[in-house]
């Protein structure tokens, strides 16, 4: 018999839904694979919340967000249900943070992952804004309380970045990072070598699915550059704040840029690096011109990848193509498996 | 305080000696990044073994084998020491099996799994033989008693093959891989594509120090198709042995097929590959021509790279370069690590 593991879900929005659609299309597929039962047992967005202790119908919670725009239509759902009430009532083992983010206050996912701690959940996050802002108080939080804090899914997901920082480069030093961990930009500046212009680049990735109507923290490099706050403070030990990141976005290339490039055998790409010097840690978000048949340089549209350089193994690489429509919400399913056999619950 | 976790290493070869200089120079750093401490409480060579429960020093261990040839010179060491005996005077919580292997009798590694399990300590295989034999019964020993068997460094050393299929394609389904996973032959092809002679690329990578006196296993294949044979095994679920994989080596590529290759701009790699034909799984290692910008093709020397294939991301890779001396020592020391966590000793 599997062990079931209850999941409150904050947000319900690309994420939240893709998770929702994960589970109801495989979640025998998962009980087989993992031993496990994933139950969806609350799900909160900014119309309500829905709850149920032996789980949601994910099938359902996604008609009613599609027919009514919340989740609060659901079945077991609530137009006021929110926050600690909310968590409580979902008695949920985990809380999934997938709410829309912002970097001013990181609410509200801040207060969720906070109150999830203190009732003695562990918290997969997929929303970066309690990360950027409060990563060390978080961490010191769930260390007393000796809960768990896993957020592959906020840096460049389903890039397996900090797996492979964790599991793999074991006895390893990383001396720097350089990565494309934003897709949107790629995606743009992908269309845009082939001759297109930026605004038709930019519309391309919006129908791509993967620009929002305002791209702004795409292209201007602050979506890539939160990723590189993480992964400074998880990965380097260092606690740079988002100015600390030197950023630049792709505004300023044109197609002649990417012309130009072309006939020399290169591109210009959207890199997120992550050096030391000395005993301090820099992070950049520029474009850079790589050439075509470099491990960045050859990633095309909606592809992400990351290079480790390494005191013994040289570097370490890793892409993810990512042709599927649900990479993110994928990675937090990871998280989530990965985390419940972290607690034996799955194998 | 550090928890303490004892060693058991049978073989000290390169893989061996690799272990014994890491925790010789970094164990303190082990100790404070991981919070465990690693004893090595005993090491066998053919020669006999030596024994102490509270940890041998590994440069004594280093200086015995350099000046005597075998560790039964060591502090601690006796000439008859080996098998059963020596498992249990070492006290070891985890067997590293790292003694040079055969395809016959998978001998002494297949008696050393096996009596390491009914003592119920943990394996960490370095040598390949027990796994391309006896994959199913070991496992099946291990399940029954609750044993963990872990063996990274057999396939590709320090490729994170085994940790991507594990921790990070959750809910993926692997549809085929295929890999660069044999350092000897990318390095002779290397040399031979930049127009030396096979011989030349032969005596380049024996001076490198990563072909045997006698490059056989190497360069026709073998290797490569027990890597196979164990990826089969344990990614797609299926008992391949070791005659199963269509098998064809590097030596009928001769300096003509690599020039023309490289003026198509493309060259020879030995190309390991896994896939699914309907419910049958096939391998195959032979010489393929690749592109000199395929995420393959652009290795060089004794770089490894794998790409899975997958229904919901798409190609999924990872490359090494491997710069290091110590590569399948330190994949051995990660296994090691990621047992001590599972077992909670570490963090």
């Amino acid at each position: 018999v599997a062990a079931e593991v209850r999941l409150a879900l904050t947000g319900f929005g690309n994420v939240g839904q893709g998770l929702a659609q994960l589970l109801e299309a495989h979640s025998e597929e998962y009980e087989r694979r993992y031993g496990v039962r994933l139950l969806l047992s609350g799900v909160a967005d900014r119309g309500g919340a829905a709850v149920a202790s032996d789980g949601l119908d994910p099938g359902d919670l996604l008609h009613a967000k599609r027919v009514s725009g919340t989740v609060a239509a659901a079945s077991g759902g609530e137009a006021n249900l929110a926050g600690e009430t909310f968590l409580d009532r979902s008695g949920a083992d985990i809380l999934v943070e997938g709410a829309s983010t912002n970097f001013t206050d990181a609410e509200p996912g801040w207060s969720y992952a906070q109150s999830a701690v203190q009732r003695e959940m562990d918290v997969v996050l997929a929303s970066k804004g309690a990360l950027v802002l409060h990563f060390d108080r978080l961490m010191a939080m769930a260390g007393r309380k000796r809960r768990r804090v896993l957020f592959s899914g906020t840096i460049g997901a389903p890039l397996p970045i900090l797996e492979l920082a964790d599991r793999v480069l074991v006895g390893v030093r990383i001396l720097a990072l350089e990565g494309i961990v934003n897709a949107t930009t790629n995606q743009i500046l992908t269309v845009m070598a082939d001759g297109a212009s930026y605004e038709e680049g930019v519309r391309a990735a919006q129908q791509a699915g993967v620009a929002e109507s305002d791209p702004t923290l795409d292209v201007d490099g602050w979506d890539a550059a939160a990723k590189a706050v993480i992964l400074a403070r998880s990965l380097f030990n260092a606690s740079l704040r988002l100015d600390d990141v030197r950023r630049e976005g792709i505004r300023g290339i044109g197609p002649a840029d990417l012309a130009g490039a072309r006939s020399r055998g290169e591109t210009y790409k959207l890199v997120t690096r992550i050096w030391r010097d000395g005993s301090l840690v820099l992070a950049a978000v520029a474009p850079e011109c790589r050439p075509l048949n470099d491990i960045l340089g050859r990633l095309r549209g909606q592809e992400m990848g990351v290079v480790f350089k390494t005191d013994l193994l040289g570097d370490v690489t890793s892409t993810v193509q990512d042709t599927g429509g649900v990479p993110t919400a994928l990675t937090v399913l990871r998280d989530v498996i990965n985390l419940a056999r972290e607690r034996g619950w799955a194998r």
